[in-house]
């Protein structure tokens, strides 16, 4: 079988998780890593993986089946993705999840354009929580959604308590509440505030010495970010940060429950949950699966862009159709 | 909009399910019962719900869009399913996994034949089970899958007590093990054996002067339904069994743990769970929503068998693409 060959376009936490990721599927092969610096100060984690220059990578749009593209959805993907998918079976995990109408259209427009598949918004949220999501409110049309993020790393909020003055470096960990958690699972169909959802766990490194009261409340009433929260500060040290914090995990739950029957007197709950240990790693697992189906699609002659939710199951799986059927059914 | 005609073949506790689930949804409606038994015999559960013989079905073949065929596993659905399959687009809910691509096969062969869309082992094992399955090891090729049921009333059980001499009516429950989900969802990747997943809780009603001994001997030595097990029995009266254990509540989860990165280093944990009050009227909204997709993928001249694996999840959705695009990803 001649394997299907993937490119990461975007070199840092979640190309390194892709590149990992094709490793591990044994229809899947690395042709290389494409990225905006100088390709010879960029060290791929696995030996053997060749690094190019984003600029030159027209030039492979014939040795490539798909391209993995690992950009910021702020700024990066909402032009990348677009600008690639003429030329390329293209992956994103595009997650401004109230622009990803838009991307759509931009991304279907240049896919339909070169006869080529886009798939967008890929990974756990959007992604697989997202097919989670869809799949129980078919099932149960008289229910209720709850999503919790959680426990694990909000790079965003990190950001934020960074660019407070005294602060040198942060680390913000979202949690879900468990007597909120609990009481959905009860079926209770709990209205829930912000607050009584998530906490804020913030682990804080400040300059020798700044305000730390100061520091404190910044955060705690930062609006968006923190205000709405109930927040615990930590301030420790660099090397304890380094230390306990380095890792990037994160997870979740998505509910949903429902009644059905005479009266509506059955109660059902339907829960998908992660608990994951990379978050980028995990995310890029999702990626090199949906790769899969994307390079499936175009040998079918489908083009266009598309979104887990268009995706057959079957198409994800290194497996042929009878074995599925016959050994996961 | 049009509503999708739905009718229920075969009226047992499933077939109510169906009756209530077509209600729920605002696309779908329900054309009538197909029963085998006398119709003016069969009393709906809702008010204005047709009965038919089930000898006469084919004469409504071309006003029925989708049949959602409610019979047992082990005799009718082998049958039925192929033997409709050419004049109705058909769903049913066949749960004997081995014989699955022996079902597949022949109503396959019969749905072709007719130009239609089967749909077969719909529900939630298979069904959404299968699904989770294919899902987290399409992601996590290198890691270990569990499946735990219950706590819930296995059917099959309670018949096996049942046909004890001495015993006048029995319900059985199967309990998941906790400290084994616990070890699961930790990654600790625990080799478990039958006695170790699950435990049998037994609820038994004796003829007057049985011997009880005897009766909790004969349980709790049969052979592949209870001897792998540790198994409580416990006698209690008619009056109590009716009172306390006439639900049909079931369960179970699906986990896959496994790993990814540097030296495989990062464990994920990826968990499906239902709680359900009601097991067929959970099995009976998952057939509904499979109904909906087969129906649309008639409607796009896709004829043959399908299963979930084959089922793109924004079919299943009343919702257009566009909007669980913007509402849901």
């Amino acid at each position: 079988m001649e394997k299907m060959k993937i490119a990461i376009y975007g070199y840092g936490n979640l190309g390194r998780g892709v590149e990992y990721a094709v490793r591990q599927n044994p229809d899947t092969e690395l042709f290389g890593i494409f990225t905006r610096r100088a390709p010879e100060t960029v060290k791929p984690a696995l030996e053997g993986s060749k690094v190019f220059s984003a600029s030159d990578i027209t030039r492979y749009k014939d040795q490539i089946d798909v391209l993995v593209i690992c950009g910021g959805s702020a700024t990066d993907l909402p032009k990348m993705t677009p600008a690639l998918a003429a030329d390329f079976n293209v992956i994103d995990s595009f997650d401004t999840h109230a622009d990803i109408p838009k991307h759509f259209a931009a991304v279907d427009e240049a896919a339909k354009k070169g006869g080529k598949v886009a798939v967008i918004s890929v990974g756990w949220d959007p992604g697989m929580f997202s097919l989670n999501r869809l799949y129980a409110n078919a099932i149960l049309p008289d229910g209720k959604d709850y999503t919790f993020w959680g426990k694990g790393v909000s790079q965003g909020h990190s950001d934020a308590i960074r660019r407070i003055e005294g602060v040198l470096d942060a680390r913000q960990y979202t949690i879900p509440v468990q007597a909120a958690l609990d009481s959905v699972r009860k079926g209770e169909n709990p209205d829930l505030t912000t607050r009584e959802k998530h906490t804020r766990l913030c682990y804080v490194v400040a300059e020798e010495g700044a305000d730390l009261a100061r520091i404190e409340n910044e955060i705690k009433t930062m609006p968006k970010y923190f205000s709405d929260y109930d927040t615990t500060v930590n301030f420790i040290s660099q090397e304890e940060l380094d230390r306990d914090h380095k890792g990037i995990p994160h997870g979740g739950f998505v509910i949903r429950t429902g009644r059905t029957g005479e009266n509506n007197g059955s109660n059902h709950v339907i829960e998908y949950s992660l608990k994951l240990d990379s978050n980028p790693e995990f995310t890029a697992s999702v990626l090199v699966a949906y790769a899969r189906a994307a390079y499936r699609m175009f040998l079918r002659s489908e083009a266009g862009c598309k979104t887990v939710f268009d995706i057959a199951p079957v198409d994800l799986s290194v497996k042929t159709r009878e074995q599925v059927i016959a050994e996961m059914l």
